[in-house]
């Protein structure tokens, strides 16, 4: 079996793999509605929020869409804090909806600047929300999701966070961060397969989505929120994943939140540590090095396109490579959701023995 | 266990189920590349179709509203065939996101009357788009699609079809019956769980496509072409719903298209004449009936709901209940996808038992 190391589709414990073994069901039938009810619960403690968190059948792209057609009107002036691939995905998303985008780029393997922040916020009065990445997969950072949240409420804008790849994985208390949106999906630090996205709205937010005139029909949280007060979704939900991710909710409570956050902090550093004793370089800030997924630059020869091949090939290990102007200049390893230390000892002796292939020298 | 009859989800085969316990892949690599490839060739073949065909994650009514969004413009004028809750539904989503809907509406239990259409057509010669449920799951009725398309085509209007509950059950030759757009999802005919929906285009929908305005991101079927050049998709998949999609697909093709639908019908006439042994009148025109869900109407007594629950309590089948106006009215028996003459004995005589004990007489 391969040893899937990119940040999501993560593999999944055999458990979460066999809930989907579980014949279909009626959507809308009480069986259902505890599963959905029993889930929706589990979610709430996990975001430690008191807010609404509704489950939309589709990626976590969809999820982004989401958040920005249910809060936007076309017109609204955005602020896009982006430090990456996602980060600029939210923004293509906001503008592509008819949002005015203010864009705030930070060099790639940075976290964002608070005071940058500050700043545009001052010089731009009129900016109605923040989209903010908080853990960025495309480089291996995590934003400072704490202090851009005070500046931001400082200001008093809607924060509206892509927890994708944190949320399960990186401490975020949505309440106590004031995050008015806060999207992740199934396949990052939960555990599960992907295909659901889950989603949570401030007071706040729900007032934002009042006025909100982007057209919606599928996405729309008002129907989600009718449909899970009778305990069902608007859609045929995808009934298997539910019962995947009911699992999965079901294993990371059982560890603990705490603790898995605490776990996903020991593999970063595990990870951080065997690259760099190989000799690679780190490609982010370490100060702010993401827990759930490592960028490893390029150094000494090494030809990264030919490392991933070999490490595929010859050791079964799926890494990640970079995405677009990262592409062949990093290469990733994702350690998010099912993962411990010796996962990634794996990966690190094999590096061992790749890297010269590769041309590296050490 | 459940004898699950709603019209969807419907029930899995074993080896539909145990294919999503497959480990998670890489949903960029080579092996998802050549599922992805294997899964839409196959759907060609069952959509008897050479247009494109793509798989999106997301449930039936995202494929709606995918069909709606890359299709027309702000303004656009369509006609919506409607004869139940889901012809509305397909134009509600088309009013939700601006198009000009003209509704031809037609008694609940009958299907689409052709003559209707040409003088609908011939009125509002602005009319862009003809929305048409091919199978409407709500009512029981199959609508002559192809005699539909004849008029469609006689006005060259764009043929924008749900065919959810039809394809897989019931003959729809895409091609054949010029079906501009083709929507169906996974939970259907298809024998697999909900969470994925197959959408075909032909040359003259990617003309439309091309020149429609409505905003669009995650449903945007350029970004579905170009990763399908690249064997991907542009956002994660569903990758376990894939795995079981492309198992039931390769059971579909085993048994055969032709198969399948002479299964559908026989199992649908099957259903009809034990519905009428009963004493029971069916809702649907029987020119109409469809061969995936029989509707039944209420007679001599019969308390409806109280029906459905004993069948569930009692003797474990799950019927489905009337929708929104019709709740109450009638109760519909899903026969699609992985289904035999067998299952439905076991509903009949169940009912046979039943039926006295919800107040009707014979």
């Amino acid at each position: 079996m391969e040893n899937l190391r990119i940040p999501g589709p993560t593999p999944c414990p055999e458990e979460v793999l066999q809930a989907m073994t579980k014949q279909l069901i009626n959507h809308r039938g009480e069986e259902f509605g505890k599963i959905l009810n029993g889930l929706t619960a589990r979610l709430k403690q996990l975001f430690q929020t008191k807010n609404d968190v509704f489950v939309l059948t589709g990626s976590g792209t969809g999820g982004m869409e989401a958040a920005i057609v249910n809060m936007l009107s076309p017109g609204d002036k955005v602020l896009s804090v982006s430090i990456g691939v996602f980060g600029e995905r939210f923004a293509d998303i906001a503008r592509q909806f008819g949002a005015e985008v203010t864009p705030l780029r930070f060099e790639l393997g940075r976290a964002a600047d608070v005071d940058d922040i500050r700043r545009a916020l001052q010089n731009e009065p009129a900016i109605k929300a923040v989209l903010v990445t908080h853990n960025e997969t495309s480089t291996g950072v995590t934003n400072d999701l704490a202090s851009i949240s005070a500046v931001v409420k400082e200001f008093d804008k809607l924060l509206i966070v892509d927890a994708m790849s944190s949320l399960g994985c990186i401490s975020l208390p949505v309440d106590e961060w004031h995050c008015d949106v806060a999207v992740t999906c199934s396949q990052k630090g939960w555990m599960a397969p992907p295909g659901l996205a889950m989603v949570s709205l401030s007071p706040e937010a729900w007032q934002a989505h009042a006025s909100a005139r982007i057209p919606r029909f599928y996405w729309d949280f008002s129907k989600c929120k009718s449909y899970l007060e009778k305990n069902q979704t608007p859609w045929t939900p995808a009934v298997s994943a539910f019962f995947a991710l009911a699992k999965s909710l079901e294993m990371v409570l059982a560890e603990g939140l705490a603790n898995s956050i605490a776990r996903h902090a020991r593999v970063g550093k595990f990870t951080r540590d065997g690259v760099k004793s190989l000799g690679l370089p780190l490609f982010a800030d370490e100060n702010y090095a993401s827990n759930a997924v490592t960028a490893v630059a390029s150094a000494n020869g090494l030809d990264i396109v030919k490392l991933v091949k070999i490490m595929r090939e010859e050791h079964n290990i799926v890494l990640g490579g970079g995405q677009q102007s990262l592409a062949g200049k990093i290469f990733r390893i994702g350690h998010m959701g099912w993962v411990t230390e010796e996962d990634i000892e794996t990966v690190v002796s094999a590096l061992e023995v790749a890297l010269p292939k590769a041309g590296f020298v050490k």
